[in-house]
């Protein structure tokens, strides 16, 4: 049996992932008298009195919403709200694992943005935090800023920023190694998805100055006639060089490849036409743009992909249950550039000492949540 | 310290009552490929295939969201969403406590009925069912119908059918000591909320004939020009004999009073009016329409009030909890008029030998949730 097939006997075995527990005894009729009635009455008045003891006497300074739509749920595409739910609790149950935060899964069936939208407010005050997940580009856009200008509680896309966060770190280490810098480093991201968007935001934000970004059609440049409003927006800040043409025009020279496309999308080829030791995030998900080994034999000096079976795993379980853990501890209104760039550095940080195959954290160092909260946390403060 | 500041200390030191936590070992890196990437994909793919599978192979079947708008929170009025947070935890605290029910609380900030409804509607994806609660007459009413028209999972308002079940149950059993009929009894609902048409409806059902409803400004009657459709509709099945005036007009002579109003609204006096043996119902919370003691000695013979220090307590955990055991076991799509009577009858049986004191089971017996469930569990099948 494989991975695959095991996987779904386990989750027919258990029936999902989740339960909601009481956190408190409920055995006697005086347990019940102080978690329910009639004492109860006064934690509710406590929040008449001062809307702020919300976070005091209830969960809610504890729970993040976990949202989606189902239209983008990693390596499937757009299957839909009910078929996301597995990855949805997946993601819960991760939050609560790894960062003790109390997660619940959501998935919305529309995919009208206003809808989407107002149903989010409505449930919000239950939460102390939203974490929308695997929402297609270009809606995931606008239904953040939509949301973090809107909700009173931080918002953050996942797919786009906790990726960027966990990339931009390896890449700071990644630098670090082979002796490059982001204002001089010539990089280019493959995919214009939510995660690309995202990620040449952040590079921009670390002070990288040229940025080369292609999508299935090829290099985002002045000649294509086929630009959405998202990709000619990113036109005006990246491509100073205007380069044109196929992934295969676009590569040459170039210090950084981030691959976030599909499988096999990078050639060795194209590896040997990069500057030296070239530096390779193939972070496609099963099957990455190109092999680690594939790419090191083409000369790659550091390879990361999304794969827990080879070194530098770049996987956003790095970033988010530490990001979160450390907007609610402060209960800080919003995940602001200045938290996820602190979150970047102490990530990069948390390895003392980088090396070709260890850019990156390792998924399962208990170290790692701990240190990304408290650099959040200190942000908050800043 | 009494049990508000009590409760109230209780609260802030847990910080609320709930939390979610993950049903599956997290582990090692196996743990995780099942639970998460790369195996959940197989989850996801079993529901793309088969939509029915998301009931075997996520939490949704074992959950129930406890909804509310915050608008009529018992005993304390229309505090709003976020204060009724409290209760809203602990009633998800009972389901899980009672019923193993998984049950997690939204409290939803509009009081706009359209917007609830689509509220619901988009996020009912990760539940099994809905429970209603504490939310205001009339909008509970058109609320309701229209989630159980839109939706494709069960949906009940506490309020109105949890009440009506646990309250007819004991009226059967008071029955059976006074030797009633509900053909010939002559009975008096003083409240015409929410709890207080459903109780009239079910009375019906059960084939009461003669009922009279009363609200804070007398007996609900041709002569009241003040009628809102939702009373105007009531008076189309009661006060056949045209009672006009107050509780006090109206009382004279009944065998039944049950009190869905305020402390304090039956006096002594009012009872001695009444039928020989008359049975009382005197469920306002926390203080009963008529103290036990009082309405006793003016000679009513079977008394029953909502509080836990006295005998014949009324509280809904009597139902609720083993209504929704008994829908989720079976994945039935509605809650039916036939699955409440049968959970009544359940109920009012499973005290074997009533007594003037036991006209209902003991909240605690953990045998009611299995008897009702499976009351719940063979309607479904008629």
């Amino acid at each position: 049996m494989d991975i695959y097939e095991e996987s779904l006997k386990f989750h027919k075995k258990h029936k999902g992932k989740l339960e909601v527990t009481s956190k408190v005894p409920l055995d006697t009729r005086y347990d019940l008298s102080l978690a329910y009635t009639p004492g109860v009455a006064e934690a509710c008045r406590e929040i008449v009195r001062n809307p702020d003891a919300v976070w005091d006497v209830t969960s809610r300074g504890n729970m993040v919403a976990v949202i989606t739509d189902g239209s983008a749920v990693l390596g499937l595409g757009d299957i839909g709200a009910s078929a996301s739910l597995p990855v949805m609790e997946g993601k819960c149950a991760l939050f609560k694992k790894f960062a003790n935060i109390d997660a619940f899964p959501l998935a919305l069936k529309t995919r009208d943005i206003d809808v989407f939208v107002q149903t989010v407010k409505e449930i919000s005050g239950s939460f102390g935090a939203v974490n929308l997940e695997d929402i297609s580009a270009p809606r995931c856009f606008e239904i953040e800023e939509r949301l973090k200008n809107e909700l009173d509680i931080p918002v953050m896309h996942d797919d786009q920023h906790g990726t960027a966060v966990v990339v931009v770190a390896g890449i700071i280490n990644a630098f670090k190694i082979t002796g490059r810098s982001f204002e001089t480093a010539k990089i280019l991201v493959n995919g214009a998805g939510a995660a690309g968007v995202a990620i040449v935001k952040a590079l921009f934000n670390f002070g990288a100055k040229d940025i080369i970004v292609a999508d299935s059609q090829g290099i985002i440049s002045k000649e294509r006639t086929d630009l959405t409003p998202i990709k000619k927006k990113l036109l005006e800040t990246t491509n100073v060089t205007n380069v044109s043409g196929s992934l295969a025009d676009g590569i040459v020279g170039r210090d950084v490849f981030i691959g976030v496309s599909v499988g096999g999308a990078l050639t060795a080829d194209m590896v040997r036409e990069m500057a030296t030791h070239p530096i390779i995030f193939a972070l496609a998900n099963p099957i990455p743009e190109i092999m680690p080994d594939v790419a090191k034999e083409a000369g790659a000096k550091v390879v990361a992909t999304g794969r827990s079976d080879f070194p530098n795993q770049v996987n956003n379980v790095l970033a988010y249950p530490g990001i979160f853990r450390g907007v609610l501890d402060v209960r800080a209104p919003q995940i602001t550039d200045h938290m996820k760039r602190a979150a970047t550095i102490a990530l990069a940080e948390y390895v003392a000492v980088p090396s070709v195959d260890t850019v990156i954290p390792d998924v399962f160092d208990k170290g790692v949540v701990t240190a990304v909260a408290k650099a959040v946390r200190d942000a908050s403060r800043e």
